[in-house]
């Protein structure tokens, strides 16, 4: 029975972390409020910036720092090398044009200012979201047939949707804005007036086509509801409330945006369209007494969720959402003690609006210490006559959790840092589905041959099949920035007639390098094969090369046609793992202007370069995809579906690196008084 | 801020359930100390028993009742129905042969006895494996060759292995030793002494052979230590104590060793070979106020783990261990706070040992809640002018666990329910290595073309290649017993001309029923499909068929080659997923006699019957697989490896089952005074 003696310690663990600080800025600290504003004057001496100058931002971040300059001054006693030089990227929309520009903060002034040429526009502002759907409301021709659908205006909410791409020459800054019913409901998107196309030009500012096509049944509001202040009894499935509590505090330190906990040190910030991003992630090794280098830089990449009905009202349905809308601009505020579970230490998400003034997502990113009743390792060791040895050593892990809430869907991205080396990327997908109206409240309803593309999931209403791809980018550093790739498949052999055996086949692990990019394209599932980084100039004491190791979960393919237009835009699917050789261009896997892109800038064309990627500083994407067949519990909200995958050590360390973990204990208490008593 | 008021509830949350109780036993509980007595008596009025009778209990565990019987019983009001007939069934060793008796508990008497008259061997008992180690331990050609070696006969420590199965006509019971050597380590297993062929003949309790064939390195002691209390420091890395504490008290009731918790109800049980026992699992649906069937049974059915060394010492170690040696009889003691965490309640393991008597395993099994920091299910609706809502239902679940540890390997197999109805089957693997010892240390050493089959770990230490399969069987009822198993298939369908539509592809879902076991038998990873239980015979009211989804983790499949005598006697991983019609003798997916077994008794040979299996009792068969090729982090004691599936409503339920739920706060105290102050 434990014996604790503590009924001692406050701390105050649910405080936002100041983004402001006297010590210099770390080279991955996200652009702060004051540099935001900087950014805005520094333009504003060249431009006449906001919108009403058709001048706008699109994108204000922190102008990735040239990696080598990075890491002298990170491996610097006490950081004594100067930082690299601090910059903002800039993409803003300029009269028509895009306009890519560089601030740097200790000159104050715009090093880098060209128009891009390319194919593609930049992310979405929600303010122009915002104007473009206040604009609808207003149309005429819309009020007009939301009246002979005898509707009620004010109770209609339109939404925008990107357009995706589908072999125009032009692609336009425009929008299709989506109408949606409330009247009796709050979950907008179960109830879509169907039958209306609308285009808005966001440069103009303008209606540009309106076609009343069809009308289609409105779901009903009735089932809709979600809040649980509006449900009706009774209530269920009954959980109880717990309390945490940690004698001697919280494990972590945060110190700026630096993160330490347990064995690990990660740098966590917070990009608009990213969402969170973890750098300079390093792992204490108690043997050489040292950090070594894991994550060079970690972060989501980009999002495809193409859903699979092709006709006119959701053929375009195929949003790359971290490029159109910005996976970091869409998190939500996080909420104590359900969002985060106990313990949490949030941070806000700053970034530029539309006229390049600093706007705040309070709570965006949770840091909080995972106990989940896990057992790190143990061993029971029975075979020695009269001793019995039992040793245990329960699991804590250090969770950075962001949610992204893209209209209807919630992504929960959760960093996990585990005391055992691993890192693991997970994903869940939660919130409502995209849904179609349609007459048929049965499946007996439904005309023989005919396709519904999803599932009758209430009464008029089709939860659309689609699917979700969720890449991330990881610039693996694996105890220094030179790896390699290497794909070990575990080969079944016949048992050889020199060795006197009665067994008669085994397997080995035939290891090969990757030499190119096209050797590391791997589709997972499809033979044994362990995929890892290792660093060829760093070898264990018993020779194994360092490395880390990717544990897959259950992997999904595209199964889009390759011609389709979406996939073309998303080739980045085609495979679950790629490898590159570190680019600080290629951050954006479906492009870095992804609204209306033509694939001529995702991973898949550069991973058609080839390039040598044997001993250099690498990248590995992954992606984690789910098929998504709705079914009746995904409404009128989901509860949540979860992927994932993790990077485990692999001869990196020369042991067990949580052998001399004190055990920790996670005990129960008789009684405990309440944070605000 | 939260505002809570407790301060109060004292809950006694560890505590072992009581296995005896007034009320008669549930169909599915456990055999008590009381009747395994009884069988032990009635059988007794017919044979000698005991060892020195040659008459030992190899197998006692509860008869499987008559699942017609259990339900008419089950589904009666107030249960009032008579329940079925209770019953042991024993395996026996009787004077060379295998002998399986059926003893009925209110007749008190033998209603079936007869002999086994095929393939294999039943479980081992501790006690023969205990005293077959102590007979090596004092054979003189033994003694002679640990002298030889220079070693102390006090240090040695011997255990026992089972020899498989490689073409012989004859399977007697025999067992081949391995000798390891402590001296200075307690981590047995790390430190083999290789070279001798020991093998005893269990029936006859004698060393049948014994050769000594040659001498190998033997490890270091230095580097093996895990106890924490005798490990050195430096400590590290450094992780939070942490105290749970339930103002309201655990969420669970159990009642005789049935479970109620949230939605949820089953019956744990303990099985010898087995390990945990989850039947009859139901879960109440609000909208129809009852309870409906998920899961009539549910447990480990084998594990398969293969080395992949081809040698003279190694190339039988193809353990079927809960055939082999009893996942359940290798369960082990859990730890409170660290095996299982706060608020975990314990049940002890009753079987029956070689001479019949009742043994326990105290605190083999633990259930607890399960606070992960996990979102059920959340949204954040923004899309309303001058309204935003955020709803989020943080996670619980409930976890059935046990750990069985079989030899070096520790196991952790868990049960996880879920409020939104979903069950989690997961297993970690942690323990230590099997190691081969080597002249190297290091991998320049390694001969041109030489496989040493593994991996050095340490100082003359290879960490031999193996996999781990472990299978469970699953008697899944959705929502009765008549099921049918649908293969989802999610084809690419080129758009239609008839569709006015830019885009050129989408993808369908192609359900298909399989109609034999043929057509359902599946390797994951192929293509994709969703793999579907339902119920034909129900629907919900916009027609879909009520089903349970099976999510997979990352799958493996056999590398042995077809015609190796283990891979046929493992048949059954030949495909991830099978389906089965019920069959009562249809439980162990290796064989009901796993040691020396020759296949012919596997999952793999019943489905070759190819039965009907359409609107049927289904059984579903899933194997979590691993290859695994070790890495230095796995020594001297490995962290965690886990792997899982998920069985998870789809059209179950009418809507999502937990919109309902009401939120639980998972927060934090500002003091809290532990249990026994």
């Amino acid at each position: 029975m434990a014996r604790l003696h503590f009924i001692i310690l406050i701390f105050s663990s649910i405080f936002a972390i100041s983004s402001s600080s006297i010590r210099p800025p770390h080279p991955f600290d996200a652009l702060t409020r004051t540099e935001l504003k900087l950014v805005r004057n520094v333009i504003k001496k060249t431009y006449p910036v906001g919108p009403k100058y058709n001048f706008t931002f699109q994108y204000v971040g922190l102008n990735e720092p040239d990696k080598s300059l990075v890491l002298s001054w990170h491996s610097s006693p006490d950081l004594n090398v100067k930082p690299p030089p601090r910059q903002a990227f800039v993409i803003v929309r300029d009269n028509g044009k895009t306009r890519e520009i560089v601030v740097d903060f200790s000159s104050r002034v715009i090093i880098s200012d060209k128009i891009h040429v390319g194919k593609g526009n930049p992310t979405l502002t929600i303010d122009e979201q915002e104007a473009a759907t206040a604009l609808v409301h207003k149309f005429k021709p819309f009020r007009d047939s939301i009246r002979r659908r005898g509707l009620k205006l004010s109770e209609v909410v339109v939404t925008s949707s990107t357009m995706g791409w589908f072999g125009e020459t032009k692609t336009k800054r425009l929008i299709k804005t989506i109408p949606f019913y409330l009247n009796g409901s709050v979950n907008t998107y179960l109830r879509p007036i169907e039958g209306m196309t609308i285009i808005v030009n966001l440069d103009k500012m303008m209606v540009t086509k309106f076609k009343d096509r069809f009308t289609s049944p409105l779901p009903k509001a009735n089932g809709t509801e979600f809040r649980f202040s509006k449900l009706k009894p009774p209530f269920g499935p009954a959980l109880q409330n717990a309390v945490l509590f940690q004698p001697s505090g919280p494990g972590f330190k945060i110190e700026g945006h630096i993160v330490r906990w347990a064995n690990w040190e990660f740098h966590l910030s917070f990009d608009v369209r990213a969402g969170i991003v973890i750098s300079l992630a390093s792992i204490f090794d108690m043997d050489v007494n040292k950090y070594r280098q894991v994550l060079y830089k970690g972060h989501l990449s980009e999002m495809f969720i193409p859903y699979m009905d092709p006709t006119d009202d959701w053929y375009f349905i195929t949003y790359l959402d971290c490029g159109d809308f910005g996976c970091g601009q869409c998190a939500v505020s996080l909420e104590p003690y359900t969002d985060c579970p106990a313990g949490a230490v949030f941070m806000d998400g700053i970034f530029a609006g539309q006229d390049g003034t600093p706007a705040k997502i309070p709570n965006a990113i949770c840091i909080f210490e995972k106990y989940a009743g896990d057992i790190m390792w143990r061993h029971t060791e029975a075979e020695i006559p009269n001793l019995e040895i039992t040793e245990v050593r329960p699991d804590v892990s250090l969770v950075a959790r962001i949610v992204t809430t893209v209209g209807n869907y919630d992504y929960i991205v959760d960093y996990e840092f585990k005391p055992s080396g691993s890192i693991k990327m997970g994903v869940g997908l939660t919130g409502v589905l995209e849904i179609k109206p349609v007459e048929y409240i049965h499946t007996s309803e439904i005309k023989k041959g005919e396709d519904i593309h999803g599932t009758i999931v209430a009464d008029n209403t089709v939860g659309v099949n689609h699917d979700h791809f969720v890449i991330f980018r990881l610039d693996l550093d694996i105890d220094g920035s030179d790896n390699s790739f290497v794909r070990n498949e575990l080969v079944t052999k016949r048992a050889p007639e020199s060795v006197n055996t009665p067994r008669r086949s085994y397997w080995t692990s035939r290891p090969k390098t990757a030499k190119t990019e096209a050797e590391a394209r791997v589709k997972l599932g499809l033979k044994a094969e362990e995929l890892v980084v290792v660093n060829p100039n760093r070898k264990t004491k018993h020779g194994n090369e360092v490395g880390y190791r990717l544990l897959h979960g259950s992997a999904a393919g595209p199964l889009l046609a390759q011609d389709d237009y979406p996939q073309i835009r998303a080739a980045f699917t085609n495979y679950n793992v790629w490898i590159t050789p570190y680019n600080r261009s290629e951050v954006w896997a479906g492009g870095l202007y992804a609204d209306r892109s033509q694939g001529d800038d995702t991973l898949a064309v550069w991973s058609e370069r080839n390039r040598k990627i044997e001993n250099k500083d690498l990248v590995m994407w992954y992606t984690i995809g789910f098929h998504h067949v709705p079914s009746q519990e995904d409404y009128p909200t989901m509860p949540t579906l979860s992927g994932g995958f993790e990077l485990r050590p692999t001869n990196f360390f020369e042991r067990n690196p949580v052998l001399k973990t004190k055990p920790v204990k996670l005990t129960t208490a008789r009684k405990c008084i309440p944070k605000d008593d």
